[in-house]
């Protein structure tokens, strides 16, 4: 280790401008292009939310019209693609597959690389659209059934889960799913964001930065944490365990899933709507146990944290993974619906990235040797 | 644009320390593990390198001899994997093909994501092995020939070379291939590497980040250099126009491909390599065409350096081009080589960053709007 001082994972630093997303972690409230998520979630529809992250502003009719045409134009998925798809072996995990499809998808659709923003990235939503699509063919695969057709009359959350079932879902169910849509969308200049951002620089496409940028969600310190919370919810059962597990975890120093943000102070403002999307579909299902079990949980963690004078909220995971487990998703599915939604924000940054680019290359801190001398094998 | 201070590109910013490679650009030495690139040449071939970037130490004969074995072993591609080749679409470019094969192979190896450089990376080596077979295999697809089986006695460029063409190379040739990689294996965090480790910094595969190092790769701000002086090599045609060629471009203020190097002060040691094979090829078939343009260019380009008093020299790029195709290898695989090379350093650093990991997180400035409203669509 040397002496000279960096920032470890660039903690701190700023690698670059944005004007796509503003996190108040004080105030606890969230925006996307100056607008808050409350707001978009009670407006928009996750289509409308994509083009204002690509445009930089919200559509008129005319305009959000023949945008969304070209997106529900552009669901359905070719042949080599489903076999792809197909192929994959079972046991392994989504998200190296949409890695793979989407970097192949750009052999598909007509392209160019350009140095500039005025690019027809916007025009080419294969990236963006089509990954609803591979998540839902490869969960129909996955469990032995054919392939259902993307509808163009659904909303694209809507249409998720009706590629995923062939039923299409209540209005309810259509609406939460799009809305978990808008909600994941975008998060400022998380690793994956980094990512894309550090591929597009090279002047690269829009698919290869997109692709990277789903190995990068991949990792398990960045998706995941809603599979991990649910994996909790299971292993309490009964919301009147919650307490007890609670206070055991934190006894034996282990983490409780889904509680403090890095960057939120105040309650994660996503959390907050997720919240009233569980207890919906839990009024609706008539079956209040995971919304009870968590809110048991959140309890019983405030109620240690507040003895140490340290306020821990939950985040955003701490409700998803339930509400789509009450959407019917199994738990598999639920880093690749983050990598579905985030792909509207990574596109974003990628098309930000090239309006004022300059090629991201750090330097290295050299800590390794000097001046060896190969000696040849046979004396090693 | 804001006043806050920053670094674009992150440019002169510590993202990490390194022991992996060494680039003294003032006296013009390139050294992996301390081992300077002329000496690794001389005694090593790719495969030994590799095992250097993996293990940080050369291996004695019983090690190198199971390595070895192990690399050759993985060479084959399976079916699905030549289907996804064989149905790439004709027109695109082999690198996106590259990006979406490394991810999809993940699918066809037994690995585990370890947070520890003491993880099974080293032992699937699959991602770095299979690069040549896949890229050898879109060629022949390409150019409407059957898939060749690698073959387990040659090195790793002598086999390249026959999956291209179905026979076994010269001596010479193949050695030159095989030294070809070991020239550009490692080369400190470019962009491309650094997108490695910022992936391989959430804990993702292997496969992920290499993956999307390949995206960075295909950028055109990154590779394709090589391509672009055989561009200009086609153009100047003959040795005599070279030198009105350079002086021409240089008063048009236009750029001469392959000269100068951000960090070489003094000539690119792996271009002096790059030079001596390509005067080797010449001197081979007799036609010396290539070598005699590039001399001259290189002529004419210092005439006009010196005079500013600023020498410039030329980089791997400004030989390497020739070299290949010479060996008869088409101007659209050179990033692809690029890539087959590199992946050995990518993979180095993949290890590297988990052995000390911190996510990268960097900040974003923020210059976006603020609260404003949502205004209903039929309104806008």
């Amino acid at each position: 280790m040397s002496n000279v001082e960096y920032s470890k994972g660039l903690e701190g630093v700023i690698a670059a401008e944005s004007r796509i997303c503003k996190v108040d972690g004080e105030n606890g409230k969230l925006y996307y292009e100056g607008y808050s998520i409350d707001d978009l979630v009670e407006h928009c529809n996750f289509e409308e939310v994509t083009y204002l992250l690509l445009y930089g502003e919200l559509p008129n009719e005319g305009e959000f019209s023949s945008f969304q045409s070209h997106m529900r134009a552009s669901r359905d998925l070719s042949e080599p693609i489903r076999r792809m798809i197909q192929e994959f072996p079972n046991e392994n995990h989504p998200m190296e597959l949409l890695q793979s499809v989407v970097a192949y998808l750009s052999g598909y659709v007509e392209h160019k690389i350009q140095h500039s923003a005025h690019c027809n990235c916007r025009d080419t939503l294969h990236q963006v659209v089509q990954l609803s699509t591979v998540v839902a063919a490869y969960e129909r695969y996955k469990t032995g059934h054919g392939y259902i057709r993307p509808s163009k009359s659904l909303s694209h959350g809507s249409n998720f889960l009706f590629m995923l079932t062939g039923a299409e879902p209540g209005e309810l169910e259509g609406r939460i799913m799009d809305d978990c849509l808008i909600l994941h969308a975008e998060h400022g200049f998380n690793a994956s964001t980094f990512t894309a951002r550090v591929v597009a620089s090279t002047i690269s496409t829009c698919y290869s930065a997109i692709s990277a940028a789903i190995g990068a969600l991949f990792g398990s310190l960045h998706g995941g944490a809603n599979e991990k919370v649910m994996a909790m919810v299971d292993e309490i059962g009964e919301p009147s365990n919650a307490a007890g597990w609670v206070n055991r975890t934190l006894d034996e120093k282990r983490k409780v899933m889904g509680m403090g943000h890095r960057v939120y102070k105040a309650k994660d403002p996503r959390a907050v709507i997720m919240e009233n999307y569980l207890y919906q579909l839990s009024e609706k299902h008539g079956d209040f146990r995971y919304y009870e079990i968590l809110k048991e949980v959140e309890r019983a963690f405030r109620d240690r944290m507040e003895e140490k004078g340290k306020p821990i909220y939950p985040n955003v995971d701490f409700f998803s993974g339930a509400v789509y487990r009450l959407l019917g998703i199994p738990t598999r599915l639920f880093t690749p619906i983050f990598a579905m939604a985030r792909a509207s924000g990574w596109l974003a940054h990628v098309l930000e990235q090239r309006e004022d680019n300059r090629i991201y290359r750090p330097k290295a801190l050299y800590v390794g040797e000097r001046d060896k001398t190969v000696i040849p094998i046979e004396q090693r």
